[in-house]
């Protein structure tokens, strides 16, 4: 299996939508609806200290993915909270919101302390920066890093460990350290840096030709799974 | 649990875009990817003849449903081939169409001919006319009624066995007998007229707010599962 570089990953995304014509909407909601699967796959509620997700969201398309996968964790056995500070003025994303406060998650522009977040919640999803990422992280999001790099609870990134370089992975001894990361699409070159973390690949939407293009290799989904389990 | 009205369930589809602010493109897909779940649960590739599917789609909702189940299919153990005849000018529809030809579906507007659909085919997926449709079928959709009529094929309909009242059920003696329902949200009343056929719900994106106001009193789904086998 191939791990895509970040411009190779910025190439993917912008001929899934220019040549293939899927619509925004229609990927993310297939996207994190794989997340929502595979933390489900990852987590049973009994295995987490608490059913209660922490899912922090950032300003682009990975916290879109976030959105999706609380609201789809929400019609499973899960008990999402999220925290989505920056918004857009994009109708998709205000909607994704709205969705989700509709069905009764609350999302938050407050960045929750540490001690709440050890006390409250099982599982923290990490989904503020996605491929398209470039350091440093800006200012404003400095506090819910540091609650990341801090927690004890796992941490499942979409994608991409937010404050990793894309390809380098991890810059600092600080920086977070997923216990599980779901890679959609296809895996970047960060995940070679991952370590004991579990690794998922998701989004089963992938066109057999654009696949063949950039040489991806993925490996088979089974049945009517929405991801694979690599490690 | 609660077989809907035509009405009630024209106001709840208006409901899940007006009120919870969700997109066609979003419900659509989770919608025709959980009949393409219920599909690949409900036959084995194995059980049948040829895993050659003929997937009959409509000019409305119904047939996108049908446009999204033929690409996850592909994406599956099955090959579709889509039956396409009467085409929108809405930007959501021919993107559909783009997406299946280009991961290899046919997409075609030339009604199939009876005989070539049982040489050729394993299972037939109606989803020509869903929850609103009234009486009486349109004149160019006679001749592939006529093909769904005389199948000795298995038939999956989308929602609403095609040509019957959503609420009566079949209204002739030579209307389509489906061996397998998928019922979108919620089964409508005409649900209670099939005879030796499987049932599945689908479409796991019901707000419980709104399951509530309309007492639909659905069944759990069990696991990640995007379906519930009902008999």
């Amino acid at each position: 299996m191939k791990y895509l570089n970040q411009q190779e990953a910025i190439s993917v995304d912008e001929e899934l939508f220019n040549e293939y014509k899927f619509s925004v909407d229609q990927l993310m909601e297939l996207a994190g609806l794989s997340c929502a699967h595979a933390i489900a796959d990852a987590y049973s509620p009994d295995s987490l200290r608490s059913n209660k997700v922490l899912i922090c969201c950032g300003p682009g398309n990975n916290g879109g993915d976030g959105l999706v996968a609380a609201r789809h964790l929400s019609l499973m056995s899960f008990v999402p909270y999220v925290y989505y500070p920056k918004r857009t003025d994009k109708q998709l994303f205000k909607n994704l919101q709205h969705q989700a406060e509709s069905m009764g998650i609350t999302v938050s522009v407050d960045c929750p302390a540490g001690e709440w977040v050890e006390a409250e919640f099982g599982l923290i999803v990490d989904a503020l920066f996605g491929f398209s990422f470039k350091p440093p992280v800006r200012e404003s999001f400095r506090p819910i890093m540091e609650v990341l790099q801090k927690t004890k609870l796992p941490i499942v990134s979409v994608d991409i460990p937010s404050g990793w370089d894309v390809e380098l992975g991890p810059q600092t001894d600080c920086d977070i350290k997923p216990d599980c990361l779901i890679s959609l699409t296809a895996p970047k070159l960060c995940a070679k840096h991952l370590v004991n973390a579990k690794h998922y690949l998701g989004g089963r939407f992938v066109p057999g030709k654009l696949e063949e293009k950039y040489a991806m290799n993925l490996p088979a989904y089974k049945g009517r799974d929405l991801f694979v389990k690599l490690c």
